[in-house]
């Protein structure tokens, strides 16, 4: 995809053009710099051409593609052929609509030690005691008092999927106490790990909270000014997530006046914009989206998701389809 | 001990003076800043009052004390008594001369956390991350091809006291690779911890080093230019024990010349000095001494401290009296 922009790479999807015939796409979000994210404009495109059927996507959450987009593509087309569009003999071929693959697994390893990271620093106060020994003022400034030990506090995880579950073993090595709230109770979970049955328990159990939930309309300020209340006074929210799951003017008011007493980020609602309310508190822990990216587990991201390209080249059909589109089939 | 300085607080241990009769010394390296470490001369006032026989020392390291002073304190007063001083009578009541126990057992978990933030740290490139994001330029110039996954590594710890093998139970939650030498084969090393038989052998090994060994004459600069330089080119330094267990120099040098990708230091030659050059390396990851800076941990050690102090004033016999005086008794 050599596309230096969105209205490049739509004409190149056209007949003739250069990707014209394309069956298959592999995604990386890197190309959202540049064409922006995989809309209902881009998976209209895509659909019209006929020919694209599958897009392995590089990543475990898929929320820059439209798939409920792609999930309706079989509707979509029977209304082209209905109007008796030039896409007519492309609709005929397209009843699965494009299907979504991801690389759930290949992202928890390194996912769940960010948010370990996150969670011992913001625990200790170690990012706030960096930079005071980087601006020369070693310790001094730094209060102990305000710093725990991690081993005993209780660790909050909210979504017990692949991420959660890698992060619950890595604290039980202290061990922190480990509470978690999904959807449903977890067939994996391990027995010292609790289940609790409402997100306000699981706020008001936990120390730190640490998210773990994908970015869907149901997840938007998913915790918010009540459940921020919830937790107790001088807690710790940790989000390798996506930003939007959380209320960031609720939780900022709250670091404000003390109620949270740290949060630890890799995600942002609008990266690579940060908030720069988010900067006035020496005690956060401020990552740039760091969650997977190192050069082992971007091996195996990629290696997952061109596998499923293959796989669905040589077979029809590959793995990690995304759980929206799984009845689909 | 509320002395300003070191010249009141000899003062005050003279007879009459204001600590006369003490008989035990709670000691936090805190001291240090008003009346200096308890070196020769320290030592020798103690031993002097003829009453103080136990100094209950705050810490796992107890290099600010010269202990090899305290041990030769009997002799010392034979001295004394030969030369007919005015110390006299205390001497005749000091024949085992001053102990030092110190809290060894309280700082492993919160040192080995530690050690542990900086091997996830280095590794992963979160310090630079960290830094990158505050200084407004998010993650670019970052290159994930500089970073790796924890998991799968080999870690090499030197010294498998208790904060050594503490930190191995931690990194086998990934897991780690963990091998380890010390002088002796730990009794105590889980079969998964590899035992090699020379410091050169584990350098060889090694992806991280991490240092758990005390401070003394012979560990001083353990760790050297031909140590480092039989560590694999990309590899990493941690050090949460003493700064100057490794030659700073040469590790400044192998840094400049990128045979270590990063170091991850918690101590200081010099504290609270701290070598600017290190500074130059965004990818360092750098603390200034906060191993057990937390309310739990100094809670912890504050306790088993006094309970040291408390149980010789209580049976004439503390806990942990530290290894260099034990064949005293």
């Amino acid at each position: 995809m050599d596309s230096p922009n969105r209205a490049d790479f739509l004409v190149g999807l056209k007949s003739g053009g250069k990707y014209d015939q394309i069956v298959g796409i592999y995604r990386h979000n890197t190309s959202a710099d540049r064409i922006g994210v995989f809309d209902e404009e881009i998976i209209d495109a895509l659909a019209e051409t006929g020919t694209v059927k599958w897009i392995a996507h590089n990543g475990a959450g898929y929320d820059q593609i439209d798939v409920s987009r792609c999930a309706n593509k079989g509707d979509f087309h029977i209304l082209h052929l209905l109007g008796l569009s030039s896409m007519m003999f492309h609709g005929l071929t397209s009843d699965l609509g494009i299907s979504v693959s991801n690389t759930p697994g290949a992202v928890d390893d390194a996912t769940a030690t960010t948010a370990l990271y996150l969670v011992i620093s913001c625990l200790r106060n170690y990012a706030w005691a960096e930079q005071s020994l980087r601006q020369g003022t070693f310790k001094s400034g730094l209060d102990p008092g305000r710093a725990h030990d991690v081993t005993g506090r209780t660790l909050g995880i909210l979504g017990l999927g692949g991420i959660g579950l890698r992060l619950a073993h890595l604290v039980h090595a202290f061990p922190m106490r480990v509470v978690y709230y999904s959807r449903n109770k977890s067939a994996n979970a391990p027995e010292w790990c609790e289940y609790i049955d409402s997100l306000e328990g699981l706020c008001r159990e936990s120390d730190v909270l640490s998210l773990h939930v994908p970015l869907r309309n149901e997840t938007v300020h998913l915790v918010g000014e009540k459940e921020i209340r919830t937790m107790k006074k001088g807690s710790i929210i940790v989000n390798t997530a996506r930003g939007k799951v959380i209320d960031e003017e609720a939780m900022i008011r709250a670091l404000e006046d003390g109620h949270l007493s740290s949060v630890g980020l890799d995600v942002y609602p609008n990266e690579p914009l940060v908030n720069p309310r988010l900067l006035e508190f020496p005690q956060n822990v401020l990552l740039p989206h760091m969650g997977t990216e190192n050069q082992d587990s971007q091996r195996h991201m990629e290696v997952r998701a061109l596998t499923n390209l293959r796989d669905f080249l040589r077979d029809g059909q590959g793995n990690d389809l995304i759980p929206e589109l799984r009845s689909k089939l």
